[in-house]
């Protein structure tokens, strides 16, 4: 089976899309965008151990795949049109291809995300999803539109993901009716796209949690040059989390585990009212965790209303290699 | 240094465009289509030691890793716009870096393209491209659009840059003043992106030739449900190629070569002097090298009006691993 053999067999013949004049098999995808909307582009490359297990199920891997990239377009607003996809794969194995396909496409179904184009190659499994969406104009979630006074909001709860991989690891030991929870947090992330849509008009600006709370909302801090103040009470944290790790411990995770995907805001008060209604009309769990200050960039942690300082910082594949 | 400092340092502050609403540093990159465009996309990925040797120039892989992207737009028609980079590299060498940027900003400042974002991970060395481009509406040069009768022509002369190739692997000697030229035609492709805009209402179908004449060509034939049939006597042959190796040899780096990213194309008789008159305004040399014709989809070779056979075909970098 060659690499056209490939694309004809597993990646053609899905979700269809009326803006795709033409997907995948010429030099180009073609697509139309609609009047008035401005193209939001992101990409992300998942490396076989760096960012999975090499052995990974390939239907967790394909959903996962689309999942965090698509989670960017959440953290900006914006409507998902397209994806491609660029798969290295160091042999062709028919079942795992068919597994891959299985997840990347669930998810790219649900969504109605139609797969345009992209690239297969031969060399050690890697993959790049570059999605496409598209935005109305001048609505899109920034990073540097946060106000000192905003509240500082995140999406679901946070550090579930990171005890599914310490739970895989092997390094802690999860109570069994909360086994199947922080593994499917972990290996099927679920963008918040309906959430950021809703926050177009409400959030002063948002990104999405893959590095890990402090990390990520160091960026907000930076781009808005403003400071963070976060009361750790206030971490919104699963039971499962709770029935597992110490206080502590629970808090490390939600701070700097990543992988969680859920979103990170900022809203003015006087548009509290307003978020109430557009989160509960899309039936996500929200949190206030802390508010944006007049400072220096960066995160203030308190518990108890005292300071409190933490050991380990966000994470950076990079750090260990320079 | 860590991946975002080396996004800082290296990728940030190049080529302005106004319809860059947000570059990189945000979750997405924000772009403004203009109005009654169509918007073309293209992936290409890269892997050391199977699309390019580990070791090679920095420099000339940045412009190879965005040339053959262009290349894709090129071939379209299309005007370039914006690029997404992933790069995959197994540790931080920032000379390296200093010249994969060298390379790749040239080229991109060249054809006024804005990196707008990407990803940048710690793992085997591998590039990962995306091209975004836009075409006035209706005006995409496609595959399918070949009709009987029509002429086939390509850009340039063919099978230099594999030659350059079997240069640098020490398989054939080329005579020492054409050694320079061979290898600038495998190292620095050169994307004939204002030949594919030219052609734009001339051209029925066009592609741009990446795994060699023969391959590529019978993607016509088959989304074009036609025959093409080839004069080899035609085939357009450097200096370089006739003084190092004889004809036989020559006609198969031209048609088998790969690499070569020029266009090939198909025209109507009836636009055959507009065709001149558009290639000369931009200086392109080009060359009709056979025709369309009814019957089975595929490429028919013909030597002194005689039918001929060649041994190998197109490369297909998955053959050898199924």
């Amino acid at each position: 089976m060659n690499e056209f053999e490939i694309i004809k067999q597993y990646f053609t013949g899905h979700c269809g899309r009326k803006d795709v004049i033409m997907g995948p098999g010429d030099d180009c995808a073609l697509l139309q965008l609609p009047p008035n909307t401005t193209l939001a582009v992101s990409t992300d490359t998942l490396v076989a151990n760096v960012h999975f297990f090499a052995d990974m199920d390939p239907v967790a891997l394909g959903h996962r795949a689309l999942a965090v990239n698509l989670s960017d377009l959440a953290a900006m607003g914006a409507d998902p049109c397209w994806v491609s996809l660029a798969l290295t794969l160091p042999e062709v194995n028919e079942t795992w291809l068919k597994g891959f396909c299985e997840g990347f496409f669930e998810l790219a179904e649900y969504y109605n995300v139609a797969l345009v184009g992209g690239d297969m190659t031969k060399g050690p499994l890697s993959i790049t999803v570059t999605v496409h969406g598209s935005l109305p104009e001048g609505k899109a979630l920034r990073r540097n539109g946060a106000k000192a006074g905003d509240g500082i909001y995140v999406t679901g709860t946070l550090g579930d993901a990171a005890l599914g991989l310490q739970q895989q690891l092997g390094n802690i030991t999860v109570a069994e009716p909360h086994q199947a929870f922080v593994r499917t947090k972990f290996e099927h992330p679920h963008p918040r796209i309906l959430a950021g849509q809703a926050l177009r008009d409400i959030a002063s600006s948002a990104l999405d949690l893959s590095d890990g709370l402090l990390g990520d909302l160091a960026h907000i801090t930076t781009a808005s040059d403003l400071r963070a103040q976060l009361e750790l009470e206030l971490l919104p944290l699963s039971k499962a989390m709770t029935d597992t790790v110490k206080q502590e411990q629970a808090w490390q995770l939600a701070l700097t585990g990543g992988d969680d995907y859920e979103l990170c805001f900022t809203v003015p008060e006087m548009h509290r009212g307003q978020l109430e209604t557009a989160l509960a009309h899309c039936g996500v769990k929200f949190t206030r965790i802390g508010r944006m200050v007049a400072g220096e960039a960066g995160v203030e942690l308190t518990a108890d209303g005292k300071p409190y300082q933490l050991a380990a910082r966000s994470w950076d594949h990079f750090r260990s290699g320079v």
